[in-house]
């Protein structure tokens, strides 16, 4: 075991084996390959920069993970993954980015080396890592393997957090509440909008005191005024101005987990209408943690939100929050349960949300928003301690 | 149009086009639907944090660009893309994560309304943001059309940059210049590497003057001593260490360009064997630069590079630069052409390459970069400044 450098207690990555192989048996599944980068570093401990070229994790049902990669990231594998050196696989440097031979042909090769040449082998066919021609190789290679759909399968076992993992957000949470301050308490008019995330993103990399900061999976989203009805809008160098808000929708990072936290603040004296949405969206955050509880469902948070804003006479559609935790670019929503109306997943205590009933107007957004914990009774908890409320300055 | 915020001119949009369709003609393609970020923006100018969920360009053979997405980023669509409203095309936000409909059934829809239920169609097979289940989808869909894999059509149109690409390019240079110089200022005994990045972060985002910072494509990487020999391993709180050598891989972006950067710094004084390797990187440089000349292969600077490594008895392995420009994560890259020694791309004035032959050793990793412009003759030039050397301190 090289192990020094993963995150985790050895007990925790079994843990995680063993949840990813019950619903593995369930699907009856010999074998899965993940590429999600999230869902790599959740059973390996495997970290880096190294993405954007073709990786993954392959896990059978007896023996350590094998994590599989450019030559050029075992080295990086060897010092981040707990496994020993013997499943740290390396493709040579020639299949990057080539057009005449792909990575996927030589992965097919260790499959059948293993004896997985005939086996029912799930892959993750909606994820940003796995492309359609990685599974055409793939499968064109493997004719005799039985290919499943396993999008999500790993995903699903990342939804109830161990206590190591809620230790890990509850650092980011600090980082986060540390980065919404600064951004809170920087705005100002005349304020170029790139000068002030270069604050915040200095904020949350330097971290909160020994807690480090890591990168989040996205970057500061801080779009103001009429941009703000835009919601993924990254900054430019438009000063901030009276009469305009501004959405911070941020997130510290602690070793690749997150706390999501977001908050908008008003230049001058913020209008009547935005004011009444305000009002309304607090007292419905305040209904939904209420609502999320154990045994409840995800529905039941997004209802009881809808039923506070239609009685103030206001609407929203979408959903309105994902599981948070262990993320790599470019989302760090989990994509598992959502916070819909329609959604049924069971609320276990365990659990953490990104709880987020933004109100995205014509004209302006507001977003009040919160990472939360689903405890063993009672109301959920949020993580970050800034206040909640449409802030409001000069 | 709404047009007021696409960074470029009608005309480099219309050259675009131009180019494009060009060799979708060559492919005997009636239409291409793009989901690289990257070709989106270069087609249409959109920009924002989106990608993570499906979106895309879809380009015909006569009339202006589509950009189709969720319907949330519509918005966004509207305040970046030159195109008019009209061809900004939403899909509802049920579609997102469902696991019963698929955006790629929206996508269907508004191909057979336009008449390409039948069409011969292009797709990015090898891309991020182009999922297997995606493909699968989308072919289940329209049976009757006729899929081809138009990996990289757009990427190689965009090898040989306009003169309003290279501005931007410039721009972005000046704040690598500045960026590699707070890294090789600030790094001393002693600081942790997050509190470097939190500053290498801060001054890329400020920008210089008035080129503000947009973020890189792909985050600081800055490892030091045998981590550097680990490609792209990111950061953590490890405070820097006398006898080490850490090296700096970084751009930084203006408007979504990119202009990549490394160097790297010893902290106290450098062993022989780094000096010498350092003496043999430097010399292998400018003899490549030299032989980068329009008419030229990218094959031949490679080799250029290697004779000299050669002569000064070290070797290395895999490819050493790629083009750059208009970048989204996870990767700054373009994806078409490589300098190695047996790619055969013919250099023309008007490309830019970062140029890394980086070494990385057991138990260290030297890298010193530049990004250069092919000209009309004579060597190629590099776009930065810092002086071209291991960097040594105290």
């Amino acid at each position: 075991m090289s192990g020094f450098r993963a995150p985790f207690t050895p007990e925790e990555y079994q843990r995680r084996l063993r949840l990813t192989r019950a619903a593995m048996a369930r699907a009856e599944l010999d074998a899965i390959f993940v590429t999600d980068p999230s869902n790599q570093s959740w059973l390996t401990g495997y970290d880096g920069w190294s993405f954007y070229v073709h990786q993954g994790v392959l896990l059978t049902m007896e023996g350590d993970p094998v994590w599989w990669g450019r030559h050029m990231d075992m080295m990086g594998g060897r010092r981040t993954c707990w496994m020993g050196w013997e499943n740290i696989l390396g493709y040579p440097d020639r299949y990057v980015q080539s057009t005449e031979i792909h990575p996927m042909q030589n992965l097919a090769a260790h499959l059948r080396e293993r004896g997985l040449g005939r086996a029912r082998i799930g892959v993750e066919m909606e994820n940003y890592y796995y492309s359609a021609k990685a599974h055409a190789v793939l499968t064109a290679e493997l004719p005799e393997v039985d290919w499943q759909d396993a999008t999500a399968l790993v995903n699903w076992q990342r939804l109830v957090k161990s206590e190591e993992e809620i230790g890990f957000i509850r650092r980011a949470a600090r980082i986060s509440d540390k980065v919404v301050g600064v951004a809170l308490e920087r705005a100002e008019p005349g304020l170029r909008k790139n000068d002030l995330v270069a604050d915040i993103l200095h904020a949350g990399i330097t971290g909160e005191g020994e807690d480090w900061g890591d990168y989040p999976a996205i970057l500061p989203l801080t779009p103001s005024g009429a941009d703000a009805s835009a919601a993924h809008l990254t900054w430019n160098d438009a000063p901030m101005k009276v009469g305009e808000a501004t959405f911070f929708e941020l997130s510290g990072c602690y070793r690749r987990y997150h706390a999501p936290l977001c908050r908008t603040v008003f230049l001058g004296t913020p209008p009547d209408a935005m004011r009444r949405a305000e009002a309304a969206q607090v007292e419905g955050i305040d209904a939904a943690l209420d609502a999320a509880r154990a045994g409840s469902t995800t529905g039941d948070i997004a209802s009881a939100f809808m039923a506070v804003l239609h009685r103030h006479g206001l609407t929203r559609e979408g959903r309105m929050g994902y599981p948070v935790g262990l993320s790599y670019p470019p989302d760090w929503g989990e994509r598992t349960a959502s916070i819909r109306v329609e959604d049924t997943t069971v609320l276990q205590p365990g659990m953490v949300f990104h709880f987020m009933p933004a109100l995205w107007m014509e004209d302006w957004g507001l977003e009040t928003t919160e990472t939360i914990l689903i405890g063993e009774d009672g109301p959920a908890v949020p993580f970050g301690t800034v206040a909640r409320k449409l802030f409001a300055k000069g």
